[in-house]
Order: structure tokens, then C-alpha cells, then sequence
């Protein structure tokens, strides 16, 4: 299967997965652009090019001859997976390309690694261009929104290529050339990081709906739908209403109910929150929906702390002082803020191979540090009793402390929202405090999102496995190879 | 001033300033130690004898000679500025020192350094422990609290001469083996990840018991006494009340008014966040804690932002829906998460020299990508009329939003808190709101903490220059060579 000369292609696609097939498919729908397309195993290159005749791929099976089917300057888009992989395919082009080539990088790269590859491509002649291409499978065949950086002589021939592919919306194309080097990476992990927001504000919307309004998934679809026709409308919205309005077959519950309320994440959240703490940025509309995702993960700390936590207390509007609510909404948050400090320091313990006494940890900061305080003897007590608690909140003493607490911190925090004071520490607490003490997250909803999206696949709450639900096709339920949650 | 071979140190410190001096002179003061000292400009090595000949110091000019004056084991305690200088005198002490011999770092090293450091020194066979010191300037001299890392085999020689330093409570020295390598900087950054959720909390209290409570600073420093009294107690309750109660001898006024209400970070509070993501634990009281200090930073925000919002509004309990409310709550809360993903861009575009045009970003995003909606126009318009903009939330479509929508968000967070609903995202936001809408945050009391424990310093709002108040001596307010703000 290599290549005659005669036939030469005016961009490349290396890398055949899901998001590189249908990267090259859209390409090749597109008036002018002849695409060669190229895969390390070459199986995977004929299986696109028998299943997509009508492409007209120019398909290779070594790099080389990759490289020789391309005019110049010859431009070649990268999609494998971000990392090492990356490098190697860019070292590998490098060598074969001319100056005045151009290699796009169409992964989900931290924009630092695209810094870096930009300058050592660049000083070669070549052209190196990180592009951020969302929308996930289905927007890299229908049409993207593509962020591309690198240089503005790159995005001159690179420019009308893209600008071919991706979605249109009153007539302009999804894409502008972002900035230099790492710019259109940097942009495309905010853009992750929103997204994140996004998803967690509509959850929460509809955990509220559901647990205070009382309304069914069902009812609450017609409200999601009801929204979108004014000032919320957007796809999440949209696809929320879907969702909520799915009922499972296997059960006949609302779909909602049967589905795992553990969201995981990919990086790129994390990376928002973490960038924009090195560029002291407050971002905790995004820091608090990745930390909602965490917690939801972790049930080893939520099924034993549900078995400790109280009721929901009842909380009397009057026969209360104020200031005593003030000091017991601080101690309620102290203790959670404590807590987490110590779930790190277990965390950390674990991922670097630590044997980590927590109570002697607790015992050293008794003296000579800012945080010296008779409650961390409370800490010391802890752990004495049991070296491997889940979560200082289910420690006898703590939990009995916050519950005495609890009906104060509410009470404040309401007060707060009502007057406002800003209470982020006091909010966070609290609603950390109340994740762990929900049966149900609405976490369950954003996996149901994600895997409307994304095919991220999501977990049962009564079968094991994982599954995926065909959401643009007769929405039956598969059970899913493999998870990528 | 080279060294007699008569006299033999069991410990020395590398690095004279303040940190390295004091604990130096805390080591000299304990029973069996004779402390060799060092720094790369020896008038401070001279100076340091001369003021304190009580502490019998073998001081040397050369390094050689500084180590020519251990006894073996040799012991040594780097306290230089974290970074490059560390990695320095570890390369010249590394050249000189034998098997068996020990490296210490005490300054405040990021644990993945200490780690690559332990693992390179100890291939050598010499020990490398890095130990975090805690306390600031007063701890270093009277009693820290000590973090070290290493093997257990260094542990053996060091431990003896930290436990003879550190501070104690109860009869047990804050010191304890933390575990290997990089474990002792890790609990360190834990530590101070903890103190910045510590110091926020009270800052909150504070500014409740100020602004809802209409307590006058003397009474909140009464309150505050009170407290410490109970479980509460803790040396930074303690200082809060000191503070709140100090009176500005220029102006008559409670010395918090007259702080400037910006309060700085060093790097442990954003790290330990950073690592807790990486580590996928949830530590929203931390995080909003170094979130609440980033917002108080940025004057480019909250001064134009307060000239737009609009008074308090009235909070009608009945004559809405809560239906309503929810949708109300959901998009002013987007807003914000929207507000802060721009602002990150904003800060990444000026950071990295990228010219990313903010309007041409939502313009792409209006199609091919999850987040798509109709709402992005809006950001195109706020942008299209002024491309500097220095918060979405002063442009006048998103303040009327906002403002429309204000009652209601406040109901629903409140709602969330009485009927242990969590609403992290809704929360961070409506705090992240009423941070900006603050004319003067509890910053300001942070500032006036960190000058207490840790001499940083602080700003007036009504004179140029950087102070400080001499808290350990006559509380004087003293203006300041250069700022760590």
C-alpha cells in the first residue's frame, strides 16, 4: 500500500483512534483537501480505509512514505494519545520534515509539553502547532471547536484547512489562531475547567429540585427543558433534560437512579485548578466541582460516615445567640478543614510510600508551629484508637462535636448567603460535610452526562460491570470493555 | 579564623540569616552540642559570634574548614533559601562529606525536590534528611516543631539533637520521624496548607461577628479571649484577639482598619492544594482559603466591580418559586465560573506573552464543544465593547444578570444550608461574588496574623510604605525595608 507519486495529499492525520478517524473523515468530507492518513499498526489504517471508500484516503503504512504523500508545506495533524507517544511521533516527523512544514499536535497536551515542543521544533524550521480540538468523537466528524496556537505564518496555510473542518455558528467557523506556542492548549484546558463548572452547577440544580423540591427525574426534565428555551440554553442543558428523561430497562427506574454516583475526571480539570492557583486566579466555581467529583469518589469515607452523622438536625430559628453559632459554625469548620488536611497526608502517605503515623504527626504540631492547639490532642486521641481511620469526621469525638455544631453552622451560613458576607471557608466546609453525608450525589447525573458526551461509560448501582447507554442511537444500554472512569 | 583541631562540632547549620541564625543559637543553648556554623558571606558568620559569644560557635570562613570542624558523623543543617542555593551547598557538602555522614535541609524545600535530592545524595552512602522546620523566627530559636524525613538510620544520630530543640508539650518533643525521603517536606506543606484554612475560617468569624453581629474590633477581640477559653483554644485564636484589639497610635483607629486588605501567600497553601488534586482528595477548606487571599489581591477587580453592583437587595422569603429560585441561582453562578475561566485566561495571555483575544475565545466556543450555548454571545458582546475588561461581571448584561437573579441565588444557598443540600458550586460562587462586592475584607486580619507569627509585614490604607508592629516587644508600629507581602 504505498504511495504513487502521483497522488499527494494536503494534510495528514498520524494516529487512527476514534477522535484521529473521524478527525481525517471530516477533513476528507471537505471541498480541496486530499487526506493521508497514517497508524502505527497498519491494521487499524486498512480497517478506515475499506470502511471509508468514499474518503479517498491516501493511506500509508511507514512513516516515510506517510511523509512523501504529503505536498508541501507538507502539514500533518497529530492524534495520539498526550505524553510520550506524542514526542516519539514528533521526533519521527521531524526528522523527515522540511523547513517550512507544519506539525499539529491535536491532543490534549499540558500547554507547558507544547511550550517546549514548539521551541525545539521551531529552531529546526518546522512548524510545530498545539491545537485544542473539542467536542469529543462526535464533534471531530460533524465539526469542532478547534483552539490552535503556534505561529501566525503556521496558521496561514494551517488556517483555511481548519477553518474547513470545524463547527459553524452564524456562519463563523469554531477556530481562531488562540496565540502563540502553548496558547491554544492553555485555552483548551480552561475551557475543560468551565465545562466542569458547568456540569457541577447543573447537578446541583437538579439535586436541589429533586431533595428540597421533591420533584421526580421526569418532572425535573420538563424544568431542564423549560429552561433552555430562555437565558441557560446550551447543549449541557439540553442533554441534562435527555437524561433526567431516561428510564432504564432493566429496572424501570429513572435512569439518574441506577447509575453510580462516583464521577471520575481526566486531567484537565485538575490542570485548570492548578494552573490558576501558580497564577493566583480564584477559580472556585472549578475547584469545587473537580473536589465534587472527588468526593463522590471516595466511598470508603461516605458509607461509614453516614452511619455516624445524625439526622438532619432541627433548626430552630430562635432561642440562639448569634455569636455562640459563630463560634460553633468555626469549630464545625475547623474540624472538617482538619480532616481533609489529614486525608492528604494519608494520600500523600500511599502514593509516595510513607509509613505515616498520623497521631505522632498530630502530636509534633502540639508546639512550636502556628497551628499549635489543644485540639490536636483530640487528634492524637483519633488515631490512637484507630490508626487507620477513613475520615477524622467519624471519630467519636469529632463526629459528636460537629453534631452538636450543626444546627449553628447551618444557621450561619444561611445568615451569610442572606447578608452578604462572603463565607467561602465556612460554605466549602459545610458542603463537604453534607457530600459526605448524602446517600445520593448528584455525581450519578454528571456520569450520565459524561458518558452522553463523551462514551465516558458509567458504573450500576446493581449490576456490576460498566456500561454505556447509545444515546445518538436507540438509547438501549451495552455493557462497556474497559472503563475510562 | 579557620578552626583549631581541638575543637570538634556535633552539629552544624550552613546559612546565617534569620532562620539559620536562630537555630543555631537554640541548638548552642541545649546540653551537649557544640554548633559549627557557616554562610557564603562571612560578616554574617562574624557578626553572629560576636553578638552571641554565649553560644561558643565554631565558626569557619571556608567550607572545607566548616566541615573539617565535625565530628563524625558529620551533621549539618542547611538553611538556605529553597531552590537553586539549596541544591548548591548540597553539591559542595556532598564533596566533602563521607559515608555515613548527614545532609539536613530545613528550609521549606517542595517534597518532589527533596525526594530527587534524598535519592541522589543517599546513592553516595552519604544521609539525606529533609526536615520541615516550623514556628517562623520564634520557633527556630525558642522550640520548633520538626518534620524530618530520611532513613531511619540517619534518625538515629539526628534525632537525639532535634528532640534536644524542639519545642514540648507535655513532656514529648514535636519531633518524630516522619517517614523516608520527601515525607517530612510533604507533612510540612500539609501543615501550612491547614494553617491558611485555620486563619481563613477565623478571618470569617471575625467579619460575621463585625458585619452581621455589629461588634466593634475591641469587642470581637473580647469575644474571641472568650473563646479561647474552650475547645477553640489555639495560639492563633489567641493572637487574633492581640490584634484585634491593638489600637493604631497614628490614627486612634482599631489597627485592622487601618491594614490594607490584600493578603499575600508564600507557596505552601497553593502547593498543598496543587498536590491534594494530584492526589484527588477534596480539600475545599484549604483551597478556598488560598482562593479568598488571590481574591483580596486583585484591586483591578474589586474597585470597578463595587462601582457596579448594586445595594443589597431586599430577601423576600415569600412571593417566589423555588422552582425559579434554582434557575435564577444556576445562572448567576455560571456567570461566575464563567468570570473566573476568563480571568484565568487572562492571567495565563499576560504570564506567557500570549496576545489571546478574549472575544474571539467565546466565539469558538459557540459551536463543535460542550460547553456551547447561546449565553457564550453574551461574553463575545462584553468583550466586543471593551477588550481589557477587567471581570465579566462589570460589563453591564452580566450585572444586570447577576442582580436579577441576586435575591434568589441567596435564598437557594440558604435554603442548601438549612436542608443539608450541598452546594459547593453555588456557594464558592455567591462567596466569590460578595468577596468582590466587599469594600473591605477580612484580609485584612490575615495581614495583621502573618505580621504577628511571621514578621511579612503589611500595607496602611492610608500611607505609602510596607509596616510592621514589634507584637513580641512594645507594639510599636515600625515602617519596613522591602515587603514578602
Amino acid at each position: 500500500m504505498s504511495v504513487s507519486g502521483a497522488t499527494q495529499a494536503n494534510i495528514g492525520v498520524v494516529g487512527l483512534a476514534v477522535m484521529g478517524s473521524n478527525l481525517a473523515r471530516n477533513l476528507a468530507s471537505r471541498e480541496g483537501n486530499t487526506v493521508a492518513v497514517f497508524n502505527r499498526s497498519p491494521e487499524r489504517t486498512r480497517l478506515l480505509t475499506q470502511e471509508h471508500p468514499e474518503a479517498g484516503f491516501v493511506a500509508s503504512e511507514t512513516i516515510a512514505d506517510f511523509v512523501a504523500s504529503l505536498s508541501t508545506p507538507r502539514t500533518a495533524i497529530i492524534m495520539v494519545q498526550a505524553g510520550a507517544g506524542t514526542d516519539a511521533v514528533i521526533s519521527q516527523l521531524s526528522d523527515l520534515f522540511e523547513p517550512g512544514d507544519i506539525i499539529v499536535d491535536g491532543g490534549n497536551a499540558d500547554f507547558t509539553d507544547t511550550i517546549r515542543r514548539e521551541k525545539a521544533v521551531s529552531a529546526t524550521g518546522i512548524n510545530f502547532v498545539g491545537a485544542g480540538i473539542s467536542g469529543g468523537e462526535e464533534g471531530a466528524l460533524k465539526g469542532p471547536s478547534i483552539m490552535p496556537g503556534g505561529s501566525v505564518e503556521a496558521y496561514k496555510t494551517l488556517g483555511p484547512i481548519l477553518e474547513s473542518i470545524a463547527a459553524v455558528v452564524d456562519g463563523v467557523p469554531c477556530v481562531t489562531h488562540v496565540g502563540t506556542d502553548g496558547a491554544g492548549h492553555f485555552v483548551k484546558m480552561i475551557h475543560n475547567g468551565i465545562e466542569y463548572a458547568d456540569m457541577q452547577l447543573i447537578s446541583e440544580a437538579y439535586d436541589l429540585l429533586r431533595r428540597v423540591g421533591g420533584h421526580s427525574p421526569a418532572a425535573i426534565a420538563d424544568v431542564f427543558a423549560d429552561w433552555k428555551t430562555g437565558e441557560l440554553d446550551s447543549y449541557l442543558i439540553e442533554i441534562t433534560a435527555e437524561i433526567l428523561r431516561q428510564v432504564d430497562a432493566k429496572t424501570g427506574k429513572p435512569f439518574v437512579d441506577i447509575v453510580l454516583d462516583e464521577a471520575g475526571s481526566k486531567g484537565t480539570g485538575v490542570w485548570t485548578v492548578q494552573n490558576a492557583l501558580d497564577l493566583g486566579v480564584p477559580v472556585g466555581g472549578i475547584a469545587e466541582a473537580v473536589f465534587a467529583r472527588a468526593v463522590s469518589s471516595h466511598p470508603e469515607q461516605r458509607v461509614p460516615f453516614r452511619a455516624v452523622v445524625t439526622a438532619r438536625p432541627e433548626i430552630a430559628i430562635v432561642g440562639h445567640t448569634f455569636q455562640e453559632d459563630v463560634r460553633q459554625a468555626l469549630y464545625a469548620s475547623k474540624i472538617v478543614a482538619y480532616a481533609q488536611g489529614f486525608d492528604a497526608i494519608a494520600a500523600g502517605a500511599k502514593k509516595y510510600n510513607w509509613n505515616i503515623d498520623m497521631g505522632a504527626t498530630a502530636t509534633i504540631w502540639r508546639g512550636g508551629c502556628i497551628i499549635r492547639a489543644q485540639f490536636l490532642n483530640r487528634i492524637v486521641d483519633a488515631y490512637a484508637k484507630d490508626a487507620a481511620l477513613p475520615t477524622l469526621l467519624i471519630d467519636p469525638y469529632f463526629a459528636e462535636a460537629v453534631a452538636n455544631g450543626e444546627a449553628a453552622w447551618r444557621r450561619i451560613v444561611s445568615t451569610a448567603a442572606l447578608s452578604g458576607v462572603p463565607v467561602p471557608g465556612f460554605a466549602a466546609s459545610l458542603s463537604y460535610f453534607d457530600s459526605l453525608a448524602s446517600e445520593r450525589l448528584p455525581a450519578a447525573l454528571v456520569q450520565g452526562q459524561r458518558d452522553f458526551f463523551g462514551a465516558h461509560t458509567y458504573k450500576r448501582v446493581d449490576l456490576p460491570g460498566t456500561f454505556h447507554t447509545l444515546w445518538s442511537g436507540d438509547r438501549t444500554e451495552i455493557e462497556s470493555e474497559g472503563s475510562t472512569h
